[in-house]
C-alpha cells in the first residue's frame, strides 16, 4: 500500500484510449489500403538510429528539439524526428535489393521535445509515402492521384490539393531580377496563410524592394481555373519552358484519372523546405481550412546524398495523423468504425454447467461468423451488464439461463429498440443476426 | 561529394524491406481481426514514460536493459521494455474512463538493450491482450478461446496450448512440506524445456531434498488427456478445491467452444514471473517447437497496484511477433498477403498526349475496382518494364501505344503464361480481370 507512484505521462505524451485509439487505427488502414493499390508497399526502420545518420554533420532548428542520449555501449544516438531522413538513409543503404522507381509508405511515430504551449505534441504519427528513382510527370501526377484517393477514402469531405511549380516561381524571380534571393523570398511567401498579404508584402520589400514585392504577389495569386492560372504563370516567368510544361503535363494526367476538379494550381504554394526542387503540393480540408494543410510534399532532386553518391530523385507527401483527426474533429466528420450486430450473451446468477456451455458454445459459433460477440465473465447485476453491453456498442443480448435451457429456447434483447423475443433456439437467432464487421 | 555518411543501423535494430515488413502487416492485422471479434478493443500509450513509471522503485535484471536518460527537461525518462507496466500505469490512471471488465490489446514496439550474440534483438514488436477487472473462469477460458483463435487466423499449422493452475501446483507442494520454497521450485520448473529433466531434478534436489524433488518430477509428467491428468493432479493435490475446479470449469468452456482439442493440461508450466496467481499457458508451433512459446501469459491477482490502491485483477497473454514471425520461418509457413491481379501499364516512348491521359484514366478506373495498378512513370525498355511488373508481382501488363489507341484496341499480356491477346478496349478488359484485393 505505502507508496503509490503516481500514474502520468510525460508532457506532450498522450495516452489513446479505445474511441481515439480505433479512430486512428481506422484512418491508417483506410489509408494503408489506398497505398496498396496504388502499387505502393510498406517498409519499417528502426525508431532509434545513430546521431550522426539523423542529424548530418551540420546544426539546425530541428536539432535541439531531438531526443539525444548515449546508449549502454556509449553510441550516440537519436529518435528520429521525421521518417524522410531515415528513409534516405533505408534507400541508401538497400537500393541494390530493391526494384526502382521505388514505392514504399510508412506509417510510424517520431519524436520532436517541441514546446508544448503552442498545443504540439512530442510524440506524434506520420504517414510518409515517395515514389524513388524517378523524375518523370507520371510520378508527380501519381503522388497527387494517391492524395486525392486518400482524402475520398478517409471521408474528410470537401477538400483541396493546391498545387504549384518552385522552377516556375523561379524563373519568374530571377527575371525580376531577384533569382539570388529565391530561397529567402520562397520561405516568406510559405508563410502567407500565416501571417497574410500585407505582412508578406512588408517581408519581401524589405528582401527585394517594394516594387519586386509587389510583382511577386501579383504572381502568387489564385485564379479560378488551372488552364488559366497555367497561362498567366508562363507569360509572367517568361513563356513556356520544361517546368511550365511539367506542371502542364501532370495536371492533364490528373484530370484525365477524373480528380481535376479536387486540384488547384495555387503559385502561393511554395513549401519551406530548400529540399523541394519541383512540384509542390498542400492539401486543405474545406471545413477546417484553419488547420493548414493534412497532406504536403513536393518533388526532390536527391533524397539520400548525405548518405550516397547515387542519385535518387524522387516526390512524395505526408500525412501527419494527429492533424488530420485535429482537422476531421474541428470538420465535425466523426470516423467510427461500424460495430454491426454485436451481441453479449449474459451471465446469469447459478446457471447450470450445461447452461454454461452452451452459452461459450454460442459464444464461438458467432464469433465464426465474424460477428463481434462476448459472454459476461461473471454473473453480476442485469442493471450492470446492460450497462457495459451498451458502453460496448452491442446492438442485442441474448439471455439463457435454465429455465430457457429446458425449455429448448433463448431471449434476444434488441439494445436499440428495447424490445426483447424468445427465440426456438440458437439456429433461429442465427438467422436473425448477420455479420456486419466492416474491413476488421 | 566529399563526406557521406556511411547509412547503417544500430547492433540489434532492424529495417524491414516491403516482404518482410507485409508479412509482419498481415499478421497484425489478423490478430487485430480476431481481438475484434472476442471483443477486445484498441490502446495506445507513449513509448517514454517517466523511468520511475517504468522501474519502479527497485532495481531487476530488467533495469540494465533499459533505454534510460534524461530528457531536455532534465526528467528521468525511459523507453518501455514491454507493454505490461505501461498497461498497468495506464489502468490505474484511466480506470474510471473505462468500463470494467476492460478487455484491451496493444501491439507496439518494445526496446531491450539486450546481449544481441543471442540473436535477441533489441527492437521488437509485442502484442498483448487481457481482459482486467474481473476474476472468473469465463474471462480465463476466453483468453484461451482468443490465442486458439489467433493461432488459426495465423495460420500457424499444428499447435498445442498448454495450460496450468499454480494454485494446484502450490498446494501440491505445500502438502510435501516444500511450501515455502514455491517461488524457487516454480522457477526452476519453467526451466524443463531448456534444461531437461535430468538438470532439473538435480537443482530441486538442491532446494527441497531429493525425495521430493522426485515427486515433483512425478507431479509435472503431462498426460494424454485432459480430464485424466485433472484427476491425477487433484489427488496428488490433496483433493479437489476452489483452483482445481476453476481449471476444470476453464477446460470445460474451452470445450464447449469447440477448441478442446488444442488444449492441453500441462502440470509442468509454471511461467516463472513471479506475478501470475492462477491459470498460467504457453503455445508451442508443432513445426517449431523449438522456437518455444509464441504466445504465454496468465491470471494475475494486481496488475497495477504499484500506481493504484484498487484492485484489479485480470488475466492476459502476449505473442511475440518477432518469435512468431521466426517459428513461422522454421515451420515453413510464408505468410503472404494474395497480389490478385494487379496490372501494371506500361510507358512507351513516343506516345501521344492522348495515349498518356488514356493510361492514367484506365489506371484510376482499375483502383476504383481495388485492383492495383500502376502507370509506369517512364518510357524504358520494354524488358526493364516486365521485370519491375514480375519484381512486384504483378499478373497483367497492359500495352497501349499510339497505333493500339488509333485502332481503339490494346493489348494484355498475362505474365505467368506469357501469352498476350489483343482486347477491344478498355470495357473488354475489365471484364475479364476480376479484383482479388484480399484485406487491404
Amino acid at each position: 500500500m505505502a507508496d503509490i507512484i503516481q500514474p502520468r505521462v510525460l508532457k506532450g505524451f498522450r495516452d489513446f484510449l479505445p474511441d481515439a485509439e480505433g479512430e486512428r487505427r481506422l484512418l491508417a488502414e483506410r489509408l494503408e489500403r489506398t497505398f496498396s493499390t496504388y502499387g505502393f508497399v510498406p517498409i519499417d526502420t528502426p525508431i532509434l538510429e545513430y546521431a550522426e545518420i539523423l542529424l548530418g554533420k551540420g546544426g539546425g532548428e530541428t536539432d535541439k528539439q531531438v531526443y539525444r542520449f548515449k546508449d549502454h555501449g556509449g553510441r550516440d544516438v537519436a529518435m528520429r524526428f521525421d521518417l524522410t531522413v531515415p528513409f534516405a538513409r533505408f534507400m541508401a543503404e538497400h537500393v541494390d535489393e530493391l526494384y526502382l522507381p521505388f514505392r514504399r509508405y510508412h506509417i510510424a511515430k517520431v519524436w520532436r521535445g517541441e514546446n508544448t504551449q503552442r498545443g504540439r505534441y512530442r510524440e506524434f504519427m506520420q504517414c510518409d509515402f515517395d515514389i524513388v528513382g524517378v523524375d518523370s510527370s507520371i510520378a508527380d501526377a501519381d503522388i497527387v492521384l494517391v492524395i486525392n484517393a486518400a482524402m475520398k477514402a478517409l471521408e474528410v469531405g470537401e477538400f483541396t490539393v493546391r498545387i504549384n511549380h518552385r522552377g516556375i516561381f523561379n524563373r519568374f524571380l530571377a527575371n525580376a531580377g531577384a533569382g539570388e534571393k529565391s530561397v529567402e523570398v520562397l520561405r516568406t511567401v510559405d508563410k502567407l496563410d500565416k501571417i497574410g498579404k500585407a505582412a508578406v508584402l512588408e517581408s519581401l520589400a524589405v528582401i527585394i524592394g517594394m516594387d519586386t514585392a509587389s510583382r511577386v504577389l501579383e504572381f502568387i495569386a489564385m485564379g479560378d481555373y488551372n488552364s488559366a492560372t497555367l497561362d498567366r504563370l508562363e507569360n509572367l516567368a517568361g513563356g513556356p519552358d520544361g517546368d511550365s510544361i511539367r506542371l502542364r503535363e501532370v495536371i492533364s494526367l490528373v484530370e484525365a484519372a477524373g480528380a481535376g476538379n479536387h486540384i488547384r494550381i495555387d503559385p502561393s504554394i511554395t513549401r519551406g523546405l530548400d529540399y523541394y526542387t519541383g512540384i509542390v503540393f498542400e492539401t486543405t480540408l474545406t471545413d477546417a481550412s484553419g488547420i493548414g494543410s493534412v497532406c504536403s510534399g513536393g518533388r526532390y532532386d536527391e533524397l539520400a546524398n548525405l548518405y550516397t553518391t547515387r542519385k535518387l530523385p524522387g516526390v512524395g507527401a505526408s500525412v501527419g495523423l494527429d492533424r488530420l483527426v485535429a482537422a476531421l474533429e474541428l470538420a465535425g466528420v466523426k470516423q467510427k468504425r461500424p460495430h454491426g450486430s454485436g451481441i453479449l450473451v449474459l451471465c446469469l446468477d447459478k446457471t447450470s454447467p450445461e447452461v454454461r456451455a452452451e452459452c461459450s458454445r454460442m459464444v464461438s459459433v458467432l464469433r465464426s461468423m465474424k460477428i463481434i460477440a462476448e459472454y459476461y465473465p461473471e454473473p453480476k447485476k442485469m442493471g450492470q451488464q446492460f450497462t457495459y453491453a451498451e458502453k460496448k456498442g452491442y446492438r442485442y443480448a441474448i439471455i439463457l439461463g435454465n429455465d430457457e435451457m429446458a425449455r429448448g429456447v433463448l431471449v434476444l434483447k434488441d439494445l436499440e429498440s428495447r424490445e426483447s423475443e424468445e427465440l426456438a433456439g440458437f439456429d433461429a437467432l442465427v438467422q436473425k443476426v448477420s455479420p456486419v464487421n466492416e474491413g476488421l
